[in-house]
């Protein structure tokens, strides 16, 4: 199994745990400690040896961070978590904020002037730092970096870091091999005039050289730094023993294999009067320190893999296009056995359990086995739906009941690709405003389908498109309408993005998703999602422009039965009916009889 | 006269005057020397003793820079001036190039290894500087900071420093007076925690202090400096002599006056040991250094009049309105005068002429005098028009024939209001091509002015509304949809714009322009614009949101003979119906009968 639904997080070890850390806090001298929910590789997913600010406050949310001081703590996430936060905290020992309403630092400048306010550099970035000291100067506290995690001092049972099995990604499915990519690295240092490169983004390590593992849940990752040398080769601090023989050999013809323990002083003296170049929104402000102390120039760039990397190659595309018809074969399979059962016989994990089976079954059938799954699935059945970022465990599991809808956001890991879908399911029959809030989000979705946009175009430009339709209604959804997708990587992968901070243009070969929704709270919600691939447009006669537009490619029904037909106009109805023949087309052949008749008849012409 | 049309620059002395500024550089220690479009108060439009550019190379453009190297020099503008720059510059002397594609930062570090680049820190911002310097540590440069500007010191028969009439602008337009406004800066340096505050730019001087003058063309402003105190009066580096003894009574009330060569004295004196707040990004390097010299600490933060400048208050929209009544209505007088010349009468200066004569007619009869016009009118006749921001000089001056389209962008400032509209007009009869393009601008005109967005909506994200008809048809125009403006101060103001950079929600009160266009090279140019004031929309039922939307200030006939009725849907259709009646309503009272006659035949319904 890919997925746990583990317990929400307990309170109950809260306060003393708290009063554990103050002790640490006062021998340190400092007043109050700045505890982020982060590693010191600065990624979306971290290891369980890095939750410490779950281990102090009970809170298991993605995102979020607490402040301690002597007499309060509190503890910030944002409006995905308002309810998640209230109740794993304890309310006696945590007061829950909202982060998104009050920075760190605005927070820090209202509340910690005159005090010593402790951090542990490894986990916040140098830009977060430089906002913090920003804050400090204003409003008159102290920034104090302690060389030890106070936590870690008090954490008892605190699981080790993790050393999962590391692999070569084979270029059969990256498509361009390591030294390729370091190349282009290579170039980008010089225009910097950097004659090292610290590579923090794990994300970035792997892409840079076709590394893969599973440090870390859902996203393929080895958590390790990389040193580039101009001219000379990579060293990658990754212990040879998590290699095989064959994939070690492999590396060491490119790279510098050394212990992850040597990196600070491998660092210290390779910095020493030399340019470093890091990317000061991703790596932590340790490293910077590191450098600067040593005698070395830090010279802030942004990480130089992440435009390449999301300009995916031929065959990462052909990799990409056959992991969704698998993926969407096994959606199908599992829309029709979700079709097939009692109302109200399921619960939201029962639902995401089988679709986890089905997966694994498709990616077996197909000889390419599913990984993991992307993300942990958002099976949300009536209001749980509201919540966009919801996750099922076993205290929130709810009964997928008729006369609502079900979401389910999903998706899985193959070598050959990494795929996120979304579909909103009738069950029993729902509510008018439901069908007509789905159809106008559906409207937008086909919106940014069959969008066509000058070339440097930007995401941000695009958001808009999905969100016309509800707009005319008085209506909104609260999140971007679609990210970036990796290559085997992250299902979050930048610097794309359809939304308000898609900033880069959209060039061929991007992966992003089209994902928008509405939700009302307490009531019900919606999302329907497919992944497209930017590509050059055709031209149309008199345009006189070069045009970029999308390919879809994921496959798999929506759902008709939410659809207000006479709410699209003929070209939306085309585009759904021309998608609905394409799903049939190309998952049918991998689906077995009884699967590919009743897809033929969910995905018939809406005129029928 | 508002407008001089004057020559195109002569490039005939640029190589004696390079040459005399390589003599002085040479003296100077230094190798070469940046020659920015820019003053001390870095605004768009610099008095006439500034323009060290233009002295230099002959080019009159609005935006641009010069790099002069022993024995090199370089000229920069953006793409609206490639063909000019060409045109006007000394191509033995200056090696014309494009700002946009090489970044001043980017070019010296290509062009200036090893090299001592002079500077004049009161011509480049603090945020400037810092890029220029993150070049020079990156290419191994070095960067001078001059003490005197050496233009100036071979600089000829260079014209005096303005110092116009200064006068208090009334309450009675302004809506709101000195004190109240000096307390919202107030609340802002305490949030910054800075004892200190530079008004480096004169359209916060302006807005801050209700102060207005002629310094510079079609700006009302005065160039002066101005330093905050919290909790005493601030102090205004203003002769006193510029202003009538009322006026100066009444500003002595609010604020204390002081020679303005006594800047950088009280500057100096002011910031030692204090916390100074300036704006990177508008003020210029060389006050940081004076506050940094003095021992004081420079606190980067946003000019603060910016945000509370742009919500107009009630007084000001009441007089935005009735500006654009007035304007309207000369502008429909305007268009009739031209509708009634023979084809091929007229050039595009006969054309400006006549508007800014209409329009000082028309402020005269209404007791609210014309003060300026608010920026060069564009008159462009054929090809002209395809230059966006093409502006008649006696050389271009073209006639206006037949078979095309004469564009007209022109402004007024009144002392309740500033203006800015542009209208696209058939001259005899137009291709085809140019009525289907026209056409497809409107849609997007129509589809900004029919906005409703939820509250917190950028512009940017309005932006694309424009472009979605031209996208489809492979077009596009490549500036930004539209751009803040002020009351009676700039008809480009920001800090919200309908565009990529337009990252402000748009809130009440909020003046924005909206004029996408069409633009053929060598044959045609299209724009429509409006002006349009941000409000609450009404809630439409079933919408959750609180939701704005847009009212049009702006009130002129939209040409019926460039529009392809069947290019426009049921909706677009009603909207222009419904805005011709409106004109008619509001503007025909202004007109007298001859031309209201003519107007009631233009505006009158597309399916008549």
């Amino acid at each position: 199994m890919f997925q746990t639904f583990e317990e929400a997080g307990s309170s109950a070890e809260s306060a003393s745990r708290v009063d554990r850390l103050r002790t640490v806090l006062s021998q340190a001298g400092v007043d109050g400690f700045l505890v982020p929910r982060a590693d010191e590789f600065q990624g979306e997913y971290i290891p369980a040896n890095a939750e410490r600010l779950r281990w102090l406050t009970g809170f298991t949310g993605s995102a979020g961070h607490a402040v301690v001081f002597p007499d309060r703590a509190y503890a910030f996430s944002d409006g995905r978590y308002t309810v998640q936060l209230g109740a794993q905290l304890d309310g006696k020992v945590f007061a829950a904020s909202d982060s998104t309403k009050t920075t760190l630092p605005d927070f820090l400048k209202e509340n910690a002037q005159g005090l010593k306010i402790g951090f542990d550099p490894w986990l916040h970035t140098v830009g977060e730092v430089a906002a913090l000291r920003k804050a400090a100067s204003e409003a008159g506290f102290e920034l104090v970096a302690l060389s030890r995690n106070p936590i870690d001092l008090v954490w008892q049972d605190r699981p080790a870091a993790p050393a999962t099995k590391a692999r070569v990604h084979s270029e059969r499915y990256a498509g361009r091999s390591a030294k390729e990519k370091l190349a282009v690295i290579d170039a980008e240092m010089a225009k910097s005039n950097a004659a090292l490169c610290v590579l923090s983004d794990p994300t970035t390590t792997a892409w840079v050289l076709n590394l893969r593992g599973s440090d870390v849940p859902h996203t393929p990752l080895v958590l390790a730094f990389a040193l580039l040398r101009r001219g000379e080769k990579p060293i990658l601090f990754l212990d040879p023993a998590r290699l095989d023989a064959e994939d070690r050999g492999a590396l060491e013809d490119q790279v510098e294999l050394a212990a992850p323990e040597s990196f600070e002083r491998t660092l210290r003296s390779l910095a020493a009067n030399t340019r470093v170049m890091l990317d000061p929104t991703r790596a932590a402000r340790r490293i910077a320190d590191i450098v600067e102390s040593s005698g070395g120039e830090v010279v802030e760039a942004r990480d130089p893999a992440i435009l390449p990397r999301a300009r995916k190659n031929e065959i990462e595309i052909a990799g990409s296009r056959a992991a969704h018809l698998r993926d969407g074969a096994a959606i199908v399979s599992f829309l029709a056995w979700l079709d097939a059962q009692p109302v109200g016989s399921l619960t939201e994990i029962d639902a995401a359990s089988k679709l986890a089976d089905i997966r694994a079954a498709f990616g077996e059938k197909d000889g390419m086995a599913l990984r993991d799954i992307s993300f942990d699935t958002i099976s949300a059945a009536g209001p749980n739906a509201a919540l966009p970022h919801y996750r099922v465990t076993t205290a929130s599991n709810r009964r997928i009941e008729g006369g609502t809808v079900y979401l389910v956001d999903s998706g899985g890991q193959y070598d050959d690709g990494t795929t996120d879908i979304t579909r909103t399911i009738a069950i029993g029959a729902p509510a008018a405003e439901i069908a007509r809030a789905f159809t106008l989000v559906l409207k937008g979705m086909i919106a940014i389908s069959r969008a066509r946009f000058p070339k440097g175009t930007r995401g941000s430009e695009l958001d808009p498109l999905a969100r016309i339709a509800l707009w005319k209604a008085g209506m909104d959804f609260a999140h971007g309408t679609g990210h970036g997708v990796g290559s085997f990587l992250s299902v979050h992968e930048g610097p794309q993005s359809i939304s308000r901070r898609g900033v880069t243009p959209l060039e061929a070969g991007m992966i992003v998703s089209n994902e928008p929704g509405y939700y009302r709270e307490g009531a019900f919600g919606i999302r329907i999602e497919n992944l497209l691939l930017t590509l050059p447009a055709e031209p149309v006669p008199g345009g006189d422009l070069p045009m970029h537009g999308f390919e879809t490619l994921t496959f798999a029904p929506i759902d008709r039965r939410l659809i207000v037909a006479q709410l699209l106009d003929a070209e939306e109805r085309s585009w759904l009916d021309a998608y609905h023949a394409e799903v049939v087309r190309r998952t049918a052949p991998l689906l077995d009889e009884a699967d590919a008749t009743w897809l033929r008849g969910v995905a018939r012409p809406l005129e029928d």
